[in-house]
C-alpha cells in the first residue's frame, strides 16, 4: 500500500476578534498504516459553524480549546477509503468530528455511520439533518416548547439553524417573526419559508418593527445572537416566555469583556426562562429528530439551503462568513 | 358609629435611586361608613419589601406601579374590627395589600384569612409563611429543584428569604453556601440556621472565596441580589445548574441602565437554566408550602427572625435598611 499524504488545517495562533488566515497553518503529513480495527476515511464535505471560533479561543467551553498546532476541530462527513473494521467497510460514509482536514484515522468510536436515505445529496447531513437539524429540532421543541397560537421570533433567521427553527415552529402552529441580516435574506424566510414576517436588523430599528411584528408580545424565542437583539426580544416577551439560549454569535470576536442583556430584570418580572442547550445533551435522541425532519422536508415543509465553498484550502478564508452574515445558508467545504 | 380617622403614607414622588422620605407624604383621612358586606380591617403589621421599590417606580413590573397621590401599597396583617360580611367576623385575622396605612377598607375579595395555628406569633405570617415562605419553599423546589449532594448557593442568604431557602436546601440534602453582607449575618446563617460556609461580600473577594467553598461547582443559585454576585456564582455553575432568580435587589435602585452579567454566556455553556418567578403565581398551592414550612420549624430546622419597626410613621425611613442591608432579619413595621 502507497503511503497517502494528509493536508491539515492546524490552529497555530489563538485569534483576537475575528479569525485571521494567519492563525491557521496549512500542514501535510504522511498518514501512517492503519491498525486492526481502523480505519482511513477521506473527508469530503466540512461543515464550518460559529462554534468553531469557540473552539479556537483559550477558555474552554463545551469542550476543551483546540490544542495549538493542533489540526482545527471540525464536523465532517467522510467516505471510507480503507477499513481494517467490519463494522465500517470501505465505500461507507460516516460523519464526525473529522477536523479541517482531508483524511481522518479512527478506530471507528468516533464516527457515526450515515444511515439515511441516499436519495438525500450528502450536503442534507449539515444543512438538514445532523448538528444542524437536531439543535433547531431539539432547541426549539424542548426548550422553546412552542404552543399553537404563541408568537415565536428567531434570531438568525436566515442562517442554518435558525431557518429550520422558524419552519418547524409554523408547523406547530406559531406565528413566527424571524430576525436576520439582509433584504434578501427577509425575503427569502418570508417568501419561500413561510416565516409571518422579518425584520433586518441592519436596517429596521428591531425594537420597533418586533412590536409591530409581535402585537400580542413574544412567547418563544430562539436566540442565536446576543447583544442589542437579545435586549430587544427581553423588552416585549409575554409572562412565563421561553428563550432557548443556542448561540450568542454577535460576541463570540469580542476583543474585551460583553455585559449580558440590560434587560434581564425582565427575566424575573416576567417569569420567563432563559436555557441554554447543546446538541450534544440530546444525541441519544437523533432518530426521533430525524425522521420528523426527513418527513417535514419530504412534504415540503422545511426547506434548506446551503452554500458550498469549493477546496479545502479556502476554508480559514470561508470561517468569517458567519460572522459577516455574507453567506446563504449552511456554510459548508466540499474538500 | 363614630368616624375614624385613617393616617396613610402616600406616595407623592417616584423615587430616583434609594427611597427619600419625602417620596412619602403622611395624610389622614375619614374613613366611610361600612356598605354591606364590607369589612374594616385595622392594620397590624406591615411588611417591608425590596419589591417595593419597584413598585414606586414608573415602569409596570409584575404590578402596576402606585399611583402618585395613592396610599403606598404593601402587604399587611390585619384584624377585623368592624364586620357587615359574615365571612370575615369581627376579631378574625387577615392579610392582603392592606397598604402602608393605619385602616383598610375591603368587601373581602382583597383579604385571606389567616387559618394557621395560633401559637404561632403573628410576625411568622411574615417572617416564615406568608409571602416569604412561599416565595423561599416554591422558588427553590420548583425552579432551582436541589438534589441530595448538590451544592447551592443563596445570595442575600441572612434575608428573610435567602435565610429560609439555606435552611431548605439543608432539609434536602444538598451544600449550602451564603452569601451575605456583615460578619453577624454569615455566623448566624452558619452557626444557627446551618449553612456549610458563608461569605461576607464586603469583606471577601467573592469568586475566589466561592470557588473555595464550591469545590464541586454550583448547581443551584437562588438569586437574589444580582450585578458582581450573579457573574462570580455564573463563572462557577456546572453543567444543567438551574438558578431560581428571585431578586435583584443590587439594581433596584439604579439610576442609570443596568448591564446584565458579563457572564451570561456561561447560560449556554453550561446548558443552564434561569428562570425568573413571582410567588403570585404559587398561592393557590400556598396550603402544601405552609404545612411543609410549619413543620420543619416545629420540628426545629427551620428558624427566622424578624427585626419589628414600631410605629407605621416610621416606615419612610425603615425601607431603605432593606437596601442597606443594615437589618437582621424580616423587616416589619408593627403598626
Amino acid at each position: 500500500m502507497t503511503q497517502k499524504i494528509n493536508h491539515q488545517w492546524c490552529l497555530v495562533t489563538r485569534p483576537f476578534g475575528l479569525f485571521k488566515e494567519t492563525d491557521f497553518e496549512w500542514k501535510e503529513e504522511l498518514l501512517p498504516e492503519l491498525k486492526e480495527g481502523e480505519v482511513l476515511v477521506r473527508n469530503l464535505y466540512l461543515s464550518l459553524d460559529p462554534t468553531n471560533r469557540g473552539w479556537a479561543g483559550e477558555a474552554a467551553t463545551y469542550m476543551p480549546p483546540v490544542g495549538l498546532g493542533k489540526v482545527m476541530r471540525g464536523i465532517a462527513i467522510g467516505k471510507i477509503e480503507e477499513s481494517r473494521n467490519h463494522t465500517l467497510p470501505a465505500g461507507s460514509l460516516a460523519q464526525g468530528m473529522l477536523g479541517w482536514q482531508e483524511y481522518f484515522v479512527d478506530n471507528g468510536q468516533n464516527l457515526s455511520p450515515l444511515p439515511w436515505d441516499p436519495s438525500l445529496p450528502l450536503t442534507a447531513y449539515f444543512g438538514l439533518l445532523g448538528h444542524i437539524g437536531l439543535t433547531a429540532y431539539f432547541g426549539l421543541l424542548e426548550i422553546g416548547k412552542p404552543q399553537p397560537g404563541e408568537t415565536l421570533a428567531v434570531s438568525a433567521a436566515a442562517g442554518a439553524v435558525g431557518s429550520l427553527v422558524g419552519q418547524i415552529g409554523k408547523i406547530k402552529g406559531c406565528r413566527v417573526v424571524g430576525i436576520a441580516g439582509s433584504d434578501e435574506k427577509c425575503r427569502w424566510i418570508t417568501q419561500e419559508l413561510g416565516f409571518d414576517a422579518a425584520i433586518n436588523y441592519k436596517t429596521e430599528p428591531v425594537h420597533d418593527t418586533l412590536k409591530k411584528h409581535c402585537p400580542g408580545g413574544i412567547d418563544v424565542y430562539f436566540e442565536n445572537v446576543g447583544g442589542q437583539i437579545l435586549d430587544a426580544v427581553l423588552s416585549l416577551i409575554n409572562n412565563h416566555a421561553r428563550i432557548a439560549l443556542c448561540g450568542l454569535i454577535s460576541q463570540y470576536n469580542a476583543k474585551k469583556p460583553v455585559p449580558g442583556p440590560y434587560q434581564f430584570p425582565q427575566i424575573l418580572i416576567k417569569r420567563a426562562r432563559v436555557e441554554g442547550f447543546i446538541v450534544l445533551d440530546y444525541l441519544e435522541r437523533a432518530e426521533e429528530a430525524v425522521k420528523a425532519l426527513v418527513q417535514w422536508h419530504l412534504a415540503g415543509k422545511l426547506k434548506y439551503r446551503v452554500e458550498v465553498v469549493e477546496g479545502l484550502m479556502n476554508a480559514p478564508a470561508a470561517v468569517n462568513k458567519l460572522f459577516d452574515g455574507s453567506h446563504q445558508g449552511k456554510l459548508i467545504v466540499k474538500i
